[in-house]
């Protein structure tokens, strides 16, 4: 039986070694009976095209990856602020929507809450009866989850699981390839 | 014909007048021949659950009333930070996987480049050949798009748009109805 293939989803393709960790990442999945697809394997001629023209021929190459593998493994470490990437979390849905299982990872160890919190930095304000709001007026989501609820239950309802790193250091490692395996492995535990 | 089903996307679900807003939006939609379908719309009884477990609940009916839906018109202004809310953009992508038009606005004038070098605050730094990259070495995108290169190429591919409001104001402003209306418009002219 051929390996499931794994989108590698994550904001690390934008990090100078990124064919590194793409290659990194493939080598473990491969140890766990996992093919991983990483968003930079797509061989794409750019050259000619405008920045805008090349962004959606990367786009229309990601997706075809995408819906030719059996599940996604995204990386959801805090992107530029509390939240993660969303451009990987676009890729959560996608996956979501065509019922692949769902694993998240992250590298940082508070909860949504406990991160929005931080990046408030003291703004937040009550709303009575609901909960915090920031500056902005924007409720805190207080659901105990890791990210936004939509991630979180979506990873659980497709039979997926989102593994926090177990280390204590608050600032995020996008190279945290420790937790990736630990998700991997949770992966390779789903029923055939 | 029944007017088709708009998928109301975006963070103003996290502002204290939400409800209100929905309803504006919906009449919005209803005016522009199309029946809006707002989140907060689910009926819900949350009593008794844990906040996880509330967190799935509403999840589970986000997800049921978005493949109710013909298309996802999507609220992507800048949230907690240079980049949109990461549950709008779970959806983005799931109505995309699953063929449905995406339209995206946005009340920040400012396009993605920009608003990530007005972020950094002047600690981008030249990554040789390739751009600008931040303090934790993640490149910035510089596609001449408005958000991560997934979200626009989505709305452009799937038959969508996005649209950009014409204000000059930078501040975002979540109850932005003129921008949201110029996307339906553009919405409406959709062919059948």
């Amino acid at each position: 039986m051929a390996a499931p293939r794994v989108y590698l989803a994550g904001p690390e393709v934008f990090l100078a070694d990124a064919v590194a960790l793409g290659e990194a990442k493939k080598a473990i999945c491969a140890r766990h009976g996992f093919e991983g697809c990483f968003p930079l394997d797509n061989a794409l001629d750019l050259a000619g095209l405008t920045p805008h023209a090349a962004g959606c021929a990367i786009s229309a190459a990601n997706e075809a990856l995408m819906r030719s593998c059996d599940l996604v493994i995204a990386n959801i470490t805090p992107f530029r602020g509390p939240g993660m990437d969303p451009g990987t979390a676009f890729e959560v849905g996608f996956m979501r929507a065509l019922g692949r299982p769902v694993f998240c990872y992250t590298a940082s160890p508070l909860p949504h809450t406990a991160r929005v919190e931080r990046w408030a930095a003291g703004t937040l304000r009550l709303r009575p009866g609901e909960g915090m709001e920031d500056a902005d007026g924007l409720l805190v989501e207080s659901f105990a989850m890791v990210e936004n609820l939509m991630i979180d239950a979506a990873a659980l309802a497709s039979g997926g699981a989102v593994v926090v790193t177990s280390a204590t250091e608050a600032a995020p490692d996008y190279r945290d390839l420790a937790t990736f395996e630990a998700c991997v492995r949770a992966a390779a535990v789903l029923p055939g």
